[in-house]
């Protein structure tokens, strides 16, 4: 079985109801990825939804999760003929950990694109990109990174060796160590692959996700994704980031947000 | 009472239960504006929070509720120091309509701005600006701009007069008209406020949200708000909106991303 197969595995205990072993190395330092997370419950949301694809996923971070059992209760609020939306519920030690809402329909790969603004940015070939390391200046063993092969542009990698370049923006290249092409749920561990903004400011540490909903326009091509991240403000300790996520075609597959601490200096 | 209290006023029933009165003027056509239904969940959230401001909102629109009478069910997840985690419901004859995650903290008006990113394109000042009008060219009565004073930058509103400019971008600046002043709730309000940016594109019609995330960034300062919406992307009967909020002293206060349906033509 593929790794991330294998690490997003959900078991149905009973209607609604999964039991899931959070895997430890899909992780930042202890704790496990915010994206692994959602595509774990996305796991468990498409085997209750009677439509296919999460269209919209919206988690609010509420206590950190550690590696091993959990459970997923999924609720189907409402199955509509085009869309659905469902609630789940990641729940460890009898508490809440995450929280997610999850509307659901079928994507068409096939659409045509009606209108397209600008593309963002232009990020570097992955050739002339540089392969993220697992282990952080400051110690930090970035598990998930054995998992996710990543490659950032080095314009937005200055904070590695100590000259950030000063900007909530970090941009690159990902996909799957095990093979396993693109799909919704590897789109939104995607949009959380990358090191936080802040690390841009040279603001490395701990940045934890307190909130993260991503959308799924289309369903991605195979082979590699191209992710922009930028922040609009750094204030009060909170910072924010939104994605973008380009397939291998070209087309826009993802977008995210997410709102995020960081210490106030 | 001014307006806009009553219109989000919550009766308390027991604990983490609410009556409300869902007002049938702050609406699009027959159905209540997802704004002002997030502004009046945010009024039985906050009652619930041991921390006064929603920096977080995440809402699905399960099925559109009808104005009259309903019950906010509020769960509390988690209270910690600096943040608490919270779920809402609007239930109404039996339904959930609404379905919100909120994350709640306490947000300091005097903090400094770490940093901000470049700011969006202008809009015309206030006095350059159009007055919304609260009936569209096909006939949807907006009674929501009868509350809301919505002013639209003229580069935006061609599509009113058959010219649309072939954007997904709105810009304009919005107050109450009761007086009122800008607090998270009118924030909320706020980003849902101005017409779809799919109107730029001479879209014209229902364009129903499916989900709306909003993030308080700071409390805003009394006075006109400004509120820049673009989107990325029209595919497969769906697009994009996102909001940029600056209040009366320039500072970004809201951001918010929503996932809405447009008829595929």
């Amino acid at each position: 079985m593929a790794d991330f197969t294998e690490a997003t595995t959900v078991k149905y205990v009973e209607p609604g109801s999964y039991d899931v072993d959070i895997d430890g190395t899909w992780s930042v330092g202890d704790v496990p990825n915010g994206g692994y997370l959602l595509a774990l419950i996305l796991r468990a949301v498409i085997s209750e939804s009677p439509h296919p694809h999460p269209v919209s996923t919206s988690a609010h971070f509420v206590a950190p999760p550690s590696r091993g059992r959990a459970r997923i209760r999924v609720d189907l609020l409402r199955a509509g003929r085009t869309t659905a939306t469902l609630r789940a519920t990641v729940i460890q030690e009898g508490i809440s950990r995450v929280e997610a809402l999850i509307t659901t329909a079928t994507l068409d790969r096939n659409a045509d694109v009606e209108w397209a603004g600008p593309a963002p940015e232009p990020v570097a070939p992955v050739d002339e990109c540089i392969p993220a390391v697992v282990d952080l200046p400051d110690g930090t063993h970035v598990g998930l990174l054995e998992h996710v092969d990543l490659r950032l542009d080095p314009q937005t990698l200055g904070w590695f060796s100590g000259r950030p370049a000063g900007q909530l923006s970090m941009r690159g290249h990902v996909r799957l160590a095990d093979g396993t092409q693109p799909d919704p749920l590897v789109l939104a561990l995607a949009v959380d692959s990358l090191p936080p903004t802040v690390f841009g400011l040279g603001r490395l540490g701990w940045a934890p996700t307190v909130e993260l909903s991503v959308t799924t326009r289309s369903l991605p091509a195979p082979g590699w994704l191209t992710v922009h991240l930028r922040g609009r403000l750094v204030r009060d300790g909170w910072f924010d980031e939104e994605a973008e996520v380009y397939d291998a075609d070209g087309s826009l597959v993802a977008q995210s947000r997410q709102l995020a601490r960081v210490r106030v200096t």
